[in-house]
């Protein structure tokens, strides 16, 4: 991000976009699909997904296991679309078969929306066939993951597993700052989006935006932010150099060294070991303990960030991220040796003799 | 921006973003309003502004002088509303009586958009009054203007002018990266938004969005660009201690020095002087010049980049901004000298006998 800005309708920057994309295809695991980063949020790469590829009054099945599942359900509520929700047990992937039996309840259906990577709970949702079992009940359906926190860090496979639409950010896994949301269409995706006969927000139209990241510098949509092109360019490029799949391992081994620590020392995961997922670890506030003051005192004194629950019906918890370039044995264990310290410092009252 | 990366939650960067806000007061010349920047382009912020302020079915009225208004109108149209465009001719403002009647035949018209700036043809709209004349004949109308390459550089007074909802972006006069939009409400937008019925889109609601920036750390809406808003914060300081008043003046400077120097060259404005702003100043290509090949030769040659225009239906034009630090004439002197170096080699072809 220190190197020189330029125009974004320079050709040196075409040049490092088409790089991009190609680092992002390569990422993304597809090969005929529609990639591009989106200048915005991964929420807002929700949001496109939802605005663009679902009309108003068409149903979309929504697979929840934590709070990013049910903040889908409530933008294609506030599309207009009909929105079924399917929840899981906290803790717990939302059940296939439930959600199978429920599709198969709206065979119209246009939409089934799962998030493989819920990082407010820390559980993977299984994708692989869910795309085929979804059409086998309801045919014209096109399934949407979030791909949050996975992408980068847990293996995704867009093509392999028939995603039709998939979004993430970059600023999990992928290790750069945050400020764009990568995004996968199928050509399934992009053959609804042709035949669209509905208005969607212009900036958040993905028809709009493929002509301007694919078709440049011809299509002016926005000022794209230049210097977060940059660090995606970077950070994708670590990522594949490591290769991705040595990345994947990394993130599955720093992860369950940590969740193997917490354990050790009394934790509780929040979520079922099975589904637990790599890059984020939620584990429960213990009885007695005050959960914020914990996270403000592992800030402070030992420089490192916990996340708590999201949304006002989490119970107390503590969500604890390795991603990129900290999912390592060495983070963890400093964020395990700052718990202990925490954790011990609370435990005797300040001034007690010990 | 190469200061170490933070959560976007944490109270430092609570901190940093109360700055920012503060700042972006001061810039935006407003008391009592509602500033925030969004984590979104400066078209994000021109379609958060509609889709909140204005209800599908609703009356807009657009005056438009250029690519920009007319990028309003179709946005709206897009909203649902009942879009009434008043377009301007070529090289001039729209006419304030024409806008003003216009808007008496829709006397319970919500909204009146206009284009402070208007980047693509270098005009400056007028806007001092332009609010109470329009709620004299349309009492609850808001205004709404674009003010993307106007903040920062020429003077914008969002109380005095009583503007209801202005949105810029970070990489025009404000001289920071692209990545953000400041926008600013009045009073009567928030009240307007507060008994909004109709549903918005999750990523634009500025009600959520208000929270997220205002009353932090409590409610979470995405993960803001940490760098950006350090960028942002740098920028506003540097524009606030200049101070602000001597910035417009600069820029006013610097432009009116190119125009003299590219007319005393035989180059005609686009604007009509009178109108003619200051950090974009859009000039016709002479006749028989390819104008794409004078940007291409700029930009490769003398490391200067130039527009061309805006949408399918533009005149050949080049556009020319002088904003932020490049607001100088030491700058002006450089784009006139590669001008006449790059116009001078066109005219004796390669390879002739001088």
């Amino acid at each position: 991000m220190q190197r020189p800005m330029i125009g974004h309708l320079d050709p040196l920057l075409h040049e490092r976009l088409l790089e991009v994309i190609d680092m992002l295809r390569l990422t993304w695991r597809t090969s005929a699909s529609t990639v591009l980063p989106l200048s915005a949020t991964g929420t807002s790469g929700m949001e496109a997904g939802i605005v663009n590829l679902l009309a108003p009054g068409q149903t979309i099945v929504v697979g929840a296991c934590g709070y990013f599942g049910r903040r889908i359900a409530q933008v294609a509520k506030r599309h207009g679309a009909n929105v079924v929700l399917v929840e899981a047990n906290w803790g717990e992937p939302v059940d296939r078969e439930l959600l199978l039996e429920t599709l198969a309840h709206y065979p119209d259906a246009a939409m089934l929306a799962v998030v493989h990577a819920e990082t407010s709970t820390g559980i993977e949702q299984p994708l692989p066939g869910l795309a085929r079992a979804a059409r086998e009940v309801a045919p014209e359906v096109l399934l949407m993951a979030d791909c949050v926190t996975s992408l980068g860090g847990v293996e995704v496979e867009f093509d392999a597993w028939e995603i039709d639409y998939a979004y993430s950010c970059t600023q999990k896994c992928l290790g750069a700052p945050p400020g764009m949301s990568p995004i996968a269409l199928s050509e399934r995706a992009l053959h609804r989006m042709g035949a669209r006969q509905h208005e969607v927000p212009f900036s958040l139209d993905l028809a709009l935006l493929r002509s301007y990241w694919l078709e440049r510098p011809a299509v002016y949509h926005h000022t794209a932010p230049i210097l977060s092109i940059y660090a995606l360019h970077e950070a994708l490029r670590i990522a594949l150099a490591e290769p991705l799949e040595r990345r994947w391992r990394r993130h599955r081994m720093a992860g369950a060294y940590l969740q193997q620590g917490l354990q050790a020392v009394g934790m509780e995961l929040l979520a079922d070991p099975i589904w637990q997922l790599a890059p984020l670890t939620a584990i429960r506030v213990p009885e007695g303990i005050d959960g914020r003051a914990v996270q403000q005192r592992m800030l402070e004194e030992h420089n490192i960030e916990i996340g708590g629950g999201l949304g006002p019906d989490a119970p107390a918890m503590w969500r604890i991220g390795l991603m990129g370039p900290n999912a390592s044995e060495e983070t963890a264990d400093l964020v395990l040796g700052a718990f202990e310290a925490v954790l011990s410092e609370l435990a005797a009252p300040a001034g007690a003799a010990v």
